[in-house]
């Protein structure tokens, strides 16, 4: 109650936005109700039926908040659309799009464990933690603030599309509009990795021009407070294969004399990093824009989860030389996905194996790029005295080059960074401190091809983490902590109302 | 046939065997005859009811042959038999025992593109080089000297039983009795890696008296001649598991900052050897028992294979800093068996993984003992400033230790050699090098748990390599080329004439 009296009085000039905290509270039960019905609807994206049932549903959800909803299609129709609503504001300076997706991640339903990923329950705390079932409530007061809906997509990202509707109708209870011409936009695909968005945002350019996108997606930062992403990580995936003989051999007539590829490819890697986890690959750091003063001392400000991790994660020690997490994750990274060579435990045998295969994971940050990046490994390859291939060698280049490799990469996106002196960042952190916590991180380590709306669009994009960081996205018994949805909402209708 | 004068006249001064091909030649149809119907019993090692139906039919053999068989038994009469048979020679200076297995490797009979491993047939070559089955001829004459038995154990090793009694059949043919006094084995397990063998040679030590062993098992020299393997190399296998994060971490929120254990794993293996493939590990070569000069002087006397076999595997570079395979067995080895960090190709994922493990095969030579050199391999992983388990680490080492591995081994065994100047070793070196042209080698790469012999019985053993290179042995499609049995037999005949 005090932070809201602080809003109050800070908002005293701007056209305040007075109680979106009451509205939420006086609401709670009727919020959930409808959530818990959108919940139910089977979401991944791959099931079209199913995700068109979504979007009819959401449709009329914004049909009846009178946001003039529709599908914007692919050319073919059958790829999940987006849906489109709108709140024009004749004379605002500027128009926003908020963003979430409706699709959810694939489900293996046995692993389950508290209910059937699209039969959504509610339970009373996290249900590890004494958390037990509980009927829909009639009112508000009877939520417990570790109260849990637990279904697919709670979190990621249905939460998103909830809470943007709930914050909508906030703002009409008071009979507010928005402080800009506000574009609603879900995207149907995003957890299949957004194969058609880019031919949307070509296709759709005109109705989505705006000033700038915030997507409602990904959960609050560990230690607690919500967060302002204003970036990610690029990615490009690669793989790398040794070659031994073209048999496996018998290790015993035959080790210490045929070449080992997984000692090959073993040291191949090692190559790679030195004993601080620092990629010595030529020229590997070279390409990055480097953070501004006022970024890197955003990251400062960010309270260091480190230790915290490092007890969970079991973690006697970490890469980064003395970076921390959040300043580690600013670089380009080069990490082994998997390694196989033959087999090891049960399986394995006495052989000198014919192949080892390392799969590698490239982030970029803002200057890498994609191309540039695998190539840099490629050469750093060659240099270690391989001929680098992408195929198979015939038996002919065995003979020729004493060490092959055959290195594939796929074609992976750069990353996005909007800089912190964004006139759209300072505005979205001012209105978010006043009601709350907030930390302002310059990029997440993780990545989306968020560089599409810039490249296809022209505008910038903002990622506003809001849901509890133990939420198994992504897993079985995905959840919301229904507290992080009243305050997400909460802060969406403070955004809103943002002059 | 002039081959045959010359042994005449050289075995002028002795009591010589005259003509042991000249018996072969005439004998043959009757030899082929006896061999299918013994690799017509199923002897997979596994297989008790058929393996106790294979020491019978073996018995049968022996007995018809006045060799006094019987079947020395474990105490707990369960595992295979050994079959003993002797024919003793009064007054002779030495007692010799010959060697054969009579159990096979197991079949996956799906595999088999010629017969089913337990239906022999006759082919006129090789299959895959226009060899057509062939009736079983009337007379040795119509045997092609290209001709091919297929059946399992077809060379590995019922060829080791039916030649030392064909070659028993041959001195009996010209009424001659044996150089010393003979003792048979044949071992029922061997495939499977001779669990009861220890115990079973404790049980009938009295009988088993012996001066040495000859074991009549294993392919000739890949160049072609016969080969007398004096010694193999011990071994022993370890794995080595380090640790990243306790779970599988995303790769972009914590790429650079988690330890990855495929590169802490590649780094350990890379420092284990050095770019010629020497192993770097603190005295992993201190303890070796170095060749004398008449070993290195046999090992350089022995064509070498290299620059065939580099073409056969597609090798481009080989280990050992130049040295021929035969001289690069000769020395102790690490050879990673595999590797597996979480996943490669379609199944790999962005991750951090959890563990990466290596598979480690260590080759012995006379001089090195398993526990040393494995406790060697231990060390080194300490010096690389790992924490050595022999478990999974608890939590609080994992906090605890920057760096965990956990390290286990095997019990394995140690090399065995005879020396090359053993009386024995020259004895058999004369008589076969009479018979053809010979390969002595000091030691195989591969290994056999040999040293049980000399530990047992106090006996030196000596391995003779009789069977064509190309027989598929522990395959599919095993064969033998029939040519090489006879050589066979015509080589174990001079043998036991020997004085």
């Amino acid at each position: 109650m005090l932070r809201l009296i602080i809003a109050l009085l800070l908002f005293a000039g701007a056209p305040a936005f007075a109680r979106p905290e009451a509205w939420v509270e006086a609401n709670k039960a009727s919020i959930l109700d409808e959530y818990l019905a959108l919940l139910a609807i089977p979401n991944v994206a791959s099931d079209l039926p199913n995700i068109r049932r979504n979007a009819d549903h959401i449709r009329k959800m914004m049909e009846a908040r009178g946001l003039s909803p529709r599908l914007l299609e692919s050319e073919d129709g059958k790829a999940p659309p987006l849906i489109y609503g709108e709140w024009p504001v004749p004379g605002a300076k500027r128009t926003l799009i908020l963003y979430a997706h409706y699709d959810g991640q694939p489900v293996t339903s046995a692993q389950w464990k508290v209910t059937p990923p699209f039969k959504p329950v509610l339970l009373s705390n996290r249900h590890d933690q004494g958390g037990a079932p509980v009927s829909a409530p009639a009112s508000g007061r009877e939520i417990g603030s570790d109260f849990r809906v637990y279904a697919r997509s709670a979190s990621d990202d249905k939460a998103g599309v909830m809470a943007i509707l709930a914050a909508v109708d906030a703002l009409k209870a008071e009979k507010r509009r928005p402080g800009f011409n506000l574009k609603i936009v879900f995207e149907g695909e995003e957890e299949a990795g957004s194969p058609n968005l880019q031919a949307l945002l070509r296709r759709h350019k005109a109705v989505l021009a705006s000033d700038g996108w915030l997507i409602i997606d990904g959960p609050a930062h560990q230690t607690g407070p919500q967060q302002l992403v204003l970036g990610v990580r690029g990615d490009v995936n690669a793989e790398v294969t040794v070659y031994g003989p073209v048999r496996p051999l018998h290790s015993g007539h035959y080790g210490n004399w045929a070449p080992n590829p997984g000692m090959m490819l073993s040291e191949l890697l090692a190559s790679m990093k030195d004993e601080t986890g620092r990629v010595t690959i030529a020229g590997f750091y070279d390409d990055v824009v480097p953070l501004s003063d006022a970024e890197r001392a955003a990251i400062a400000a960010i309270p260091a989860p480190d230790e915290a991790l490092k007890r969970e994660l079991g973690l006697g020690w970490v890469e980064g030389g003395g970076a921390s997490l959040t300043e580690a994750i600013q670089l380009p990274s080069l990490n082994i996905n998997g390694i196989r060579s033959a087999d090891v435990g049960e399986n394995s045998r006495n052989v000198v194996p014919t192949t080892a295969t390392a799969a590698l994971d490239l982030r970029l940050v803002l200057g890498n790029r994609p191309d540039r990046q695998v190539e840099k490994v490629r050469q750093h390859i060659r240099a270690q005295g391989y001929e680098v291939l992408d195929r198979e060698p015939t038996m002919e280049e065995r003979l020729r080059f004493p060490k092959i490799a055959k290195f594939t990469s796929e074609p992976g996106y750069p990353a996005e960074r909007t800089r912190l002196e964004h006139p759209l960042v300072r505005d979205l952190s001012e209105v978010l401190r006043r009601n709350g916590k907030l930390v302002v991180q310059p990029s997440l380590g993780g990545s989306l091809p968020l560089y599409l709306i810039r490249e296809e669009l022209g505008a910038p994009t903002i990622v506003l983490g809001l849901w509890n960081h133990d939420n198994n996205q992504h897993g079985e018994d995905e959840n919301i902590r229904l507290q992080s949805l009243w305050d997400g909402i909460d802060s969406i209708a403070a955004v809103l109302a943002m002059p």
